[in-house]
């Protein structure tokens, strides 16, 4: 594949069409009130593993020969991206094997093993997670697939800007969160493609801004130990993702801590859906105001809703 | 109006059209599992004011003769109907005076407020409930809306099961929560006029189980203080709703307090969605396992998505 375009991701979608959930796009008065302008949300957080992750992880295990599927796959990731491979490949009768540090959280192993995922743990550094992971495809001959820095995974990100812009063809701004920066690439190719005036915005923690430096500085300058809520955001771009989103994106806009968590809030409160710190970023930068989309039309990739959500349902009896 | 029927509920739905959201139906494959039946849940959390019933107080207020919409509307209530009759009245373009026990949370105050709707606040007992919005009246001449007992409401609920059957045509069950009987009875009308073969269950707290209880006596029973997380059930059957849903409904079943915060969890953590307890009430008899559904289609009124999430977004800025 030399330079992805939006007949790639058309592709993509007619190849993951059978194993994804075409999500809704849904609307909410009152945070159109807030930002001063028409939302449409691109519900990702009720895709299939709870994320768009799945549509990326579908595209590239579909894309495997006979051959290369019989061996597997392996990924490392602790995130939305290892629970999505694991489905995937069983989706396409094969076995995920996920290269995890020890000490992921135990709700994410839980949820990577419901998927049938196999897990290999490794130390938490990235030199223990990348030597881990080459020796399981010395091992097993199975297919290394990156969370992000792959143009497979970037086409299937792709798809959810697509059906959104399908759905909703008068956009005038998309914004998407960027981590590593597979969705938000994916994004900006099928929105451009569909539409070239579109504005495409990433958007990003302020304490992971690595996006935010390397668009500036027009070099990657990766994250170095970033610290945010927004944990599946942690991650930086890589040379894949990089130049498609400098050529492409329009701008990338920052988040505090608290505008995350605040817009979090609202997700909830206002629109009644589970939302994940990282996918509130791109509504967390809508609110604050430094984006002038007065009246525009706006469409919003919520990108995932696993939170872990606490102590929220402990049983406490009624008092009689 | 004498007996309601299919087409009541179809003129409600004519009339309230412009103000609603028409809300999407979602669907989950992992509680699909769970429950053995694929399930199409019809979200109401999404609906306006977060609650199925903006529905029937649209209804009621824009049934009203100009003449009597001059002199606005009053109800008692401290929950969903008090906000949902707030912004119904400011829609007709009139005011709504809404009677509060002085001891109501903040919270809902505040909702009703952000609506327009004019609070009158009273001791927190039936008498004083009564005895003020009769004084209001007496004061307004505004006309009373009684939050479900009322064939105006009932004909509105109903809508919300009109827009599922259409949509899903070949229902075999469908389940609605029941408190005071509003949402239930209108459920039955229009799922019966539709397809008499439907099976419409009527859910509810064992701790609040007038319905069952009165199903089973053949005449209302009211519940007693009745203790349970599902605040929104706590009311009992009217003399209007009961009727109804003798007539119409196949069966009364019940779920308990843990089954009920167990429902809610799922909701929240497999569809991503903020569902408040008496919603998940549904959901948590089908999960009892007390009914079969196997393999059969059953619709599920998720009735809305009004719960206090307390702490969960409290902000700790991370650690550096």
């Amino acid at each position: 594949m030399t330079r992805l375009n939006l007949k790639d991701i058309r592709a993509a979608h007619q190849r993951i069409g059978p194993y994804i959930n075409t999500t809704p796009v849904l609307i909410c008065t009152s945070l159109n009130h807030m930002a001063g302008a028409p939302l449409f949300f691109k519900c990702e957080n009720f895709q299939k593993t709870g994320a768009f992750k799945f549509r990326g992880a579908c595209n590239a295990v579909f894309l495997l020969s006979d051959e290369e599927a019989s061996r597997g796959v392996v990924t490392h990731s602790s995130g939305n991206f290892a629970a999505a491979l694991a489905l995937a490949a069983s989706k396409r009768g094969t076995s995920a094997r996920i290269v995890m540090p020890s000490n992921a959280p135990e709700v994410k192993v839980a949820a990577v093993k419901g998927y049938g995922g196999i897990i290999t743990f490794c130390e938490p550094t990235l030199k223990s997670r990348e030597t881990t992971a080459q020796k399981v495809i010395e091992e097993t001959g199975a297919t290394f697939i990156h969370p992000y820095n792959d143009f497979r995974i970037i086409a299937g990100q792709g798809t959810a800007a697509l059906e959104l812009m399908e759905e909703i063809p008068d956009l005038d701004f998309i914004v998407a969160p960027v981590g590593g920066g597979g969705l938000l690439s994916g994004t900006a190719i099928a929105a451009k493609g569909l539409n070239p005036k579109i504005k495409v915005i990433g958007c990003e923690p302020k304490n992971a801004d690595d996006a935010y430096r390397s668009m500036k500085a027009g070099r990657i300058i990766p994250s170095e130990n970033p610290n945010t809520i927004a944990d599946g955001l942690k991650t930086s771009l890589g040379d894949k993702t990089f130049p498609i989103i400098r050529g492409l994106v329009d701008e990338i806009l920052l988040a505090t801590e608290e505008e995350i968590i605040s817009a979090m809030r609202h997700t909830f409160e206002r629109m009644k859906i589970v939302a994940e710190p990282s996918a509130a970023v791109p509504l967390a930068v809508l609110l604050s105001g430094q984006l002038n989309v007065a009246d525009r039309n706006v469409g919003v990739v919520i990108s995932g809703g696993n939170v872990d959500l606490g102590t929220l349902f402990e049983y406490t009896p009624p008092t009689p």
